[in-house]
């Protein structure tokens, strides 16, 4: 029953502000791109999934019927800003079901249209209504961690400084100009201690790949196989109770279930993408994915070791901070990331010998009891 | 790779305007009714699937954190009217995986709060805003069917007379009052010739199903078992172009798929639960899933073949024009029923000899190129 899934194909659009381009059209054209990637007729395709948040609905049969594919299951699937990972994770289950062997995931977001300026929390939010917003929580967050374990403001600029850095050698990220840590700094206050250059922006684009059976990946992929190792998926309760606020246990645990499907541990892994939807949300995740100590992060990164050359890059793509943020879109992003690194198709982004990714994304609230959703998937070469 | 998938669980709140419940506290009761249904230990299941339209962002998180399940893996699906049965369908999935052995699936709506009088069409509707509405299509297709076979309006109004006269026997419907032909024919014009009766209500509730592997439906379903043979999804594309608005291909096409599955004909077939938004749209799929030769069926309600105690039940639970329409429950609900009536527990609607029930969703647009899905789901005792 544990059938082995590859990707063998992957694409994405630009991502930045495109408000004139609406969420189908946007994943038709990553769609596309997956297709050409691993030069496969299109009627190979057996179903698809669809991620994403605010787009309405019947979003995915929109995208099938753009790319002449309509006719196929298709699931639209939400998990607020782990839509996308779990779209691929839905295919991963399904190709394991013996269902389907060839299986497309797609995510897509179309934001700039509907906020102007950042996004606003729904009238119904009981949370954000007394103040606590996503901006405002992991200020908190940030607030104890450097309470807790010293983490200097120069320290957490370090982590935009260095996504947007990565980014700046992605040609399809939204921010390709490098920041030093004085600009960091000396950007506007959002929530104290967050800069904007310190939140991740809003961003219109989509992602999709395509997932086969190793019968058929043996067939289409040709030499360029990526293993999905694991695809876990976990919700969460009460994140920010007294003494968890610096310690995702809800990473922990979909990264634990993740280490064990794959056959690795934290030590084996070679880079990530992890949601740094803020500064001191990477922290948090790196941490959270037991990939460093509770309260060493920072450190490690001021002295370069999550930086491309580095030990254990983090977020080579630009991550959230860096190529943007399209909810939906986010979690089939980094795992298109993951292969072209896997693949050593990354250019100037290449890290060298990374053989095992990791890609974490966090949905849904950042405190509270409700909504919150965690993805953790690992890839191998 | 295909392991069997058991219903033994089912669960549902009472259907009709309940303005006051939200979407997650409507969720939250169905999913306790399910786990009463089958005296489960919650900590039992072990990922969850959760159908909805227009609830928002992480509606299956809130139901989890109600019911105190928060922590394991959940989607929220949506396929338009179609969401709740690609719930129980992704479900099905991730036991034939492997992954789970106890998996719960959800469909829950809210929409009393949300619209006055009838559902409105999104403002980026293309094809509503040229007055291609739901009743202004399914009006369309009911006078061509008129045309082309003959149907008077007097057979077409015996199809709602009909499911108010089940729907009256369940006591969760919205209508509990049967109606004669000359009230349906009397009801006001919506869109000619379809009238108030012929139309499905605005309704708020939610249904819940849980769904096991063979080895723990033995364990924990008694000599209850009913068995998920089939649950078929497809996409569609142009339904209603010259020559086919009287015959749903799409439905035919996800029903072939479904009988192979399930290994039965329609001739097998002893009663079914169809996505009747409209009268008509039950004629259509009726003929569409090959129950019935095109052109025949109104003349066979109208002998009673389709009641309670007729050759053929249709919608014995009422359907959606007696029980109501809560887009995303419904789907579960017409599964509640045929687990219902395969398990002998329907009461005042039992239908004897009942052993191979079909449920069938039609979701999305009614005419036009995109985002229609459908879904057919075959239970066996």
């Amino acid at each position: 029953m544990s059938a082995d899934v590859f990707v063998i194909g992957i694409g994405m659009t630009r991502f930045g502000k495109q408000p004139t381009r609406s969420a189908a059209d946007l994943g038709a054209e990553a769609v596309r791109d997956a297709i050409a990637d691993v030069c496969l007729d299109p009627r190979r395709i057996e179903a698809a999934y669809c991620g994403h948040v605010y787009q309405g609905m019947a979003t995915g049969q929109r995208i099938l019927a753009a790319i002449g594919l309509a006719g196929i299951p298709l699931a639209n699937v939400e998990n607020a800003c782990s839509s996308g990972a779990t779209a691929i994770r839905e295919g991963y289950l399904a190709i394991r079901a013996g269902e389907h062997d060839v299986v497309l995931a797609v995510g897509t977001e179309q934001l700039t249209s509907r906020f102007t300026g950042a996004l606003t929390p729904d009238p119904t939010d009981s949370e954000a209504a007394v103040g606590a917003t996503m901006p405002a929580v992991y200020a908190m967050r940030a607030r104890r961690y450097m309470e807790e374990f010293g983490m200097t403001p120069q320290e957490m600029a370090a982590i935009p400084m260095k996504n947007k850095y990565n980014a700046s050698l992605n040609p399809v990220a939204q921010f390709r100009t490098p920041v030093t840590i004085e600009e960091v700094l000396g950007s506007r206050l959002i929530a104290d201690p967050l800069r904007l250059l310190d939140c991740s922006p809003v961003t219109d684009g989509a992602a999709a790949v395509i997932l086969a059976s190793r019968r058929v990946a043996r067939e289409l992929g040709g030499d360029r196989l990526v293993r999905l190792a694991a695809s876990s998926l976990r919700t969460g309760e009460v994140e920010a109770e007294p003494g968890s606020m610096t310690f995702e246990r809800l990473t922990w645990a979909t990264a634990t279930d993740a280490y064990e499907r794959a056959g690795v541990g934290p030590e084996d892994i070679d880079f990530c993408e992890v949601h740094d939807c803020f500064s001191i949300a990477e922290v948090l995740r790196v941490e959270g994915l037991g990939l460093y100590p509770q309260g060493e992060y920072p450190k490690y990164v001021a002295k370069g070791e999550a930086d491309l050359s580095g030990r254990l890059p983090v977020n080579p793509s630009g991550g959230l901070l860096g190529k943007g943020h399209p909810l939906g879109a986010t979690g089939v992003a980094q795992v298109v990331e993951l292969v072209r690194q896997l693949r050593r198709e990354a250019g100037v982004r290449q890290i060298p010998g990374a053989r095992v990714g990791l890609a974490h994304c966090r949905g849904g609230k950042a405190a509270g009891v409700e909504g919150a959703a965690c993805t953790v998937q690992i890839l191998t070469s």
